[in-house]
């Protein structure tokens, strides 16, 4: 079992970088906060005695060397970023359990005849660039790295730039490692597990999403001396279609979900009608027909609703991945070192996305997850106990180690 | 009558002064563009002879002597400064107007009895800092001068602070000068003048207005892994709000007006549900009892959404004013102004706030209006014609002569 100690004191260290606005974290990719953090999981690496090696999309790869170095390794790790309001877990616990993993294996003197990595990938969250997951995703060759140099944030700044900026735009090609299987431990970020008391959770399935950027454009006019019939007020629209999201969601919960989270309405002034709004809608389904549907139906309802109020509508994708499943032996490997650790399991679908998803591409894959506090993520008061920590941990280092061979 | 060439060079040459995106101007309250546009504004009426004053809260008071010195003067003038969107002529019509009668007066060697003073009211807009119609405001004794210094824009800047900023912070206190007759010249800022081709309109009222601040508390959750029933969509909540406002508002047009002009979301993030919604209700009527009944129903139902949706509701006031009679002498002279000159012209009621409306309170009070294109306002591309412009200057100087005394 992991030193669940050492491996608490090293996630409460990470969170000391970035601090959000009360307890959790605003850590988001390629800002400074996001380069001291990145900083002090590399020294940590190095402290465990394993090479960090970094890509051209800034992901960090620490290898732990095998008795066969010229075996594929064995990945585990997750994302160092965080939203604006983020947790200290989403993401941060997969990579430090893999960090854990291998600090434990040292320990212990065990040797596996496979290398193991740890990695951190670049810019999971999606919060300050644009879609999620993107540098797993240019890993796996859904992106071109290109493309993702060039997505710009809030304020214009630009991925590549920033990247350089926090010195992490690594010299290795990106997608050039060969990965025999790839583990990510990660909390659920829902109620599941913790409502129904299990220590683990197996991720077979994990939603597909779209986001669909959405940009009304109406005329900005007064608020007071226009006319009702003579407006084209771009953020009622946006107000409906954000309504229109709510209800196709809750038609087809409890395998659907939908809000928008993200809505800009210009000039944004109490006395002018919105000449403009532009705003994300996220909708997620298990199910790939559902999913086409929603969007379907959201996508026409839009147009209908831009059409009513005299509104100009551009639909473009921020977002997309189908739903995933999972390889089959890697969920077979999970479910027997739950079994063999004693902790009670379930299967279960991520609610979210994860660069697991990415990564089940192009090498087998599959995830742990452990329970959090009231399902809460995406918020400060996201919170987990150390016993779920490290039941965690212990499951992903059995896993690494039937992998990895002993 | 004035003489337009020279009065249109004026509005040109200030609306090089804090330029837009396009066309327009962005020359917002207490800014260094207003104060720019201040300093040209002060030059011109220094050239003309006039004496500048300015109040503690910013006002410019440019004095053209009357034979007799002791009379109330005759004021007339209205706002330099423009929304962040803002077009050439919404407030700026109305002070050159002003300075150009003066100045006509001036080179036809006319001597009045009564002084005439020009006023720029600061902080008409309400755009940074709101309400809007700040100083005339103060001026009239509505809000308190310290409760207005402590206003902040949206980068927590205070008006106080940015008034001293640019200079302008005067030491003559406010709302001493007493007033004979004050007239506002003004662009309509909707549609009726053009359509119905009057070159003038008489105001003889104007709509009352609420702007209610409402602020939604949710919770922020992972936007695909939080299950629907356990949301609490702040986001959602101001949609459902913004749509019911533009329901209650159609009921009862074309007597009122509503819409949300601002709203903004919390962390604005596409993969969190916003725990934060905080946005304006912008709803109007000339008639106090429509606009009560609209101000209960939206209260009413915003918190029944509020309640709905799990939210925690505030309801503040970010603005109010009560519908308004402008002074039946004042109408009857401008009606005169017009006659005399042969201009058509029919009797309108505001659509917006002027400080027109504060003044009403303390002075015989009335207002002009001249078309503007498309009825077109708070946008770039508002437009007016130099012959509507030059109409509704002419009025303002036969009425300024006639209340004067030549
Ligand atoms: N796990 C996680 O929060 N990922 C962010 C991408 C998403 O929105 O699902
Ligand atoms: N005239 C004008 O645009 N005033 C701004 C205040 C309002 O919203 O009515």
């Amino acid at each position: 079992r992991v030193d669940g100690a050492r491996r608490w004191q090293s996630l409460m260290d990470m969170a000391e970088i970035g601090p959000g606005l009360r307890c959790g974290n605003n850590r988001q990719a390629l800002t400074d906060a996001d380069r001291e953090g990145r900083d002090l999981f590399r020294s940590w690496c190095e402290d465990a005695g394993m090479i960090v090696g970094i890509d051209s999309m800034g992901n960090m790869f620490a290898r732990h060397e095998g008795c066969e170095p010229d075996l594929d390794p064995v990945m585990t790790g997750s994302h160092l970023d965080t939203q604006s309001i983020g947790g200290r877990y989403d993401g941060v616990l997969g990579v430090l359990a893999g960090l854990e993993v291998v600090r434990t294996i040292r320990d212990m003197g065990i040797r596996t005849r496979r290398p193991i990595i740890v990695v951190n990938w670049t810019n999971e969250e999606g919060t300050r660039f644009a879609p999620a997951m993107l540098a797993s995703g240019v890993f796996a060759g859904v992106h071109r790295q290109d493309w993702v140099y060039a997505r710009e944030d809030a304020q214009g700044r630009r991925f590549g730039d920033e990247l350089s900026r926090i010195g992490y735009r690594g010299s290795e090609p990106v997608g050039r490692r060969r990965i025999h299987a790839h583990y990510e431990l990660h909390i659920e970020q829902g109620p599941i597990l913790e409502v129904e008391g299990k220590d683990i959770g197996i991720v077979t399935h994990a939603q597909g999403l779209y986001w669909l950027q959405i940009t009304l454009i109406g005329q900005e006019a007064h608020s007071g001396s226009t006319p009702m019939p003579m407006r084209r007020n771009a953020g009622l629209g946006a107000a409906q279609i954000t309504d229109l999201v709510h209800r196709v969601a809750m038609d087809y919960q409890p395998d659907a979900v939908g809000a928008v989270g993200h809505c800009d309405v210009y000039p944004n002034s109490r006395n002018v009608i919105p000449g403009r709004a532009v705003f994300t809608v996220d909708i997620r389904s298990p199910d790939l027909t559902t999913l086409r549907a929603m969007t379907r139906r959201i996508e026409d309802g839009a147009v209908r609703i831009a059409d009513d109020l005299g509104l100009g509508i551009e639909i473009g994708l921020a977002g997309h991945f189908n739903p995933v499943s999972f390889d089959a032996d890697c969920i077979a490997t999970l479910r027997a070192a739950a079994d063999g650790l004693g902790y009670s399991h379930r299967d279960i679908v991520s609610g979210a996305g994860h660069d697991a998803c990415w990564i089940n591409q192009v090498a087998p894959t599959a995830m742990i997850m452990c329970p959090c506090a009231g399902g809460l993520s995406h918020n400060e008061d996201e919170a987990i106990s150390r016993d779920w920590a490290a039941a965690g941990a212990d499951v992903l280092l059995h896993a690494v180690l039937m992998t990895a061979e002993v």
